[in-house]
C-alpha cells in the first residue's frame, strides 16, 4: 500500500478527505493540530474518526496562538456571525494552512509518502487566500524544490479532491464513502463536547450543504 | 522603522543576517526554533546575541524531532564529518526551511512586518534543497498566494542577503557591521557550553570562511 499523509482536524471537510485517500487504496496517516484553537473539541472527534478509518493518527503542538491575530486563537476576539460577504474574515489565522502543509510534507519525506491530502474547497469557503487552487498550486511547486525527496525523485503531490466542490457534493460523497458526519465538529466555537454554534462561518457553510444536499444534518447544536 | 522578522539561529550566517537587517534600519524581530536539535547550545548563543543587537526574540518550540529522519534531530544517528562532495547529507531535516519560514510568515504578518530575512546561501553549503535560490523564490511566489496581507497589498518579501556569498565574504560582512562570531555556534554537534567539534559540515565550511578571509578564527572548540 502507497503512503499517504492526511490533514486533518476531524472537521467535515478533511474527514471526508481521509474516506476518500482510503476509498483511492492509500495507507493513510492522519495529521491534526493541537494549535490553541478555542474549538479544540474537534481533536476529540478527530482521534475517534482516525480510529474508525484505520488511520494512523499523530497530534502536533504547535504554538501557533502565541503569535496571535485571529479569533480562532485569541478568546479576546469574537467569533462573528457568518455574513457570507467577500472580506476574509477575522476567524483567518496568519500563514496557518503553510503551517500545517509544512509539517504534513516533512512528515511524508519521512513515511516515503509521495502524497499529501488536503481537504481544502474555493466553492463554499470563507475566502481564506491558502485554501485557493492557485495557493495550492504554490505550495505544489514548493514541495518539490524544498525537499529532498521532491528534488531527487520530483514525486510529491498535494492532492485536495473537494478543491471544486460545493459543500452538498462534498456531503453527497463522504456519505457515499461511509462517512458518519456526526461524529465530525467543524465549529469554530464548539463547547468541550463538540457541540456546535449554528452561527459562525463553519455552521453555516456546513447547515448550507446538507439544506442544498437534501439531508439530514447531523450536527449536535448547543 | 520599519519591522522585519529574521529566522535566526544563533549560528554565523543567521547572525550576519540580523547585523546586515539592523543597519538597513529594520527594527528587527528574531525567530528561533527549539525542535529537538542535538546542537540546542546555539539557543542560549541566540538569546544573548539578539540582546547584543537590540532585537526582539522569541523562541517557538517545535517537535520536528517527533518526525525523525535526521541527524540532527535523532541521536541514534551519527553526524557525519565533512565530506564536501555533492550529496545532500544525513544532517538534512526534511522541510525545515519550509516549516521555519511558513512560522515566519505568520509571525510576520501579525506584527505588520513586509520582510522576511533568512541567512542561506548556495556557495558554501551542505547541498540542502531548501538554501537554493529556486526554493526561496517558490517560497516568495507562496507567500503572496498564502497571506491576507500578500492578496491585499501584496508586500511581503524574502530577502536572502547571503544567498550568493562565500563564506568568506559573509565573514568580512558580518565583522564590517559589527559581529562577534566567537559568540556563534554553527557547529552540528556542539557541546553544552556551545563548543564546536571542527569536524562537522558546519563546521568545516564555517573554518573555510575565515580561512579564506585570512582570518583568525574565534570559533571555541571542544
Amino acid at each position: 500500500m502507497k503512503n499517504a499523509v492526511i490533514l486533518f482536524s476531524g472537521g467535515l471537510d478533511s474527514t471526508t478527505c481521509l474516506a476518500y485517500a482510503k476509498s483511492k487504496g492509500f495507507k493513510c496517516h492522519a495529521i491534526s493540530f493541537n494549535y490553541g484553537q478555542r474549538h479544540s473539541a474537534e481533536l476529540n472527534a478527530a482521534k475517534k474518526i482516525a480510529a474508525h478509518f484505520d488511520a494512523d493518527h499523530h497530534i502536533v503542538e504547535i504554538p501557533i496562538a502565541q503569535l496571535g491575530g485571529s479569533a480562532l486563537t485569541d478568546t479576546a476576539l469574537d467569533v462573528p456571525d457568518y455574513k457570507g460577504d467577500n472580506t476574509i474574515p477575522v476567524t483567518y489565522v496568519p500563514a496557518r494552512n503553510t503551517i500545517f502543509l509544512s509539517f504534513a510534507l516533512g512528515w511524508a519525506e519521512v513515511l516515503k509518502a509521495d502524497d499529501i491530502f488536503i481537504g481544502v474547497s474555493s466553492v463554499d469557503f470563507s475566502g481564506y487566500p491558502d485554501c485557493r487552487p492557485e495557493y495550492i498550486e504554490a505550495f505544489q511547486k514548493l514541495a518539490k524544490l524544498a525537499t529532498k525527496t521532491g528534488v531527487e525523485e520530483g514525486k510529491i503531490t498535494i492532492n485536495t479532491p473537494l478543491m471544486n466542490l460545493s459543500k452538498a457534493e462534498t456531503v453527497k460523497l463522504g456519505l457515499s464513502l461511509g462517512v458518519d458526519y456526526g461524529m465530525t465538529v467543524s465549529c469554530y466555537q464548539a463547547d468541550s463536547d463538540g457541540k456546535a454554534c449554528g452561527v459562525c462561518d463553519s455552521c453555516a457553510l456546513r447547515k448550507k450543504g446538507f439544506d442544498e444536499a437534501n439531508l439530514a444534518d447531523p450536527t449536535p447544536y448547543i
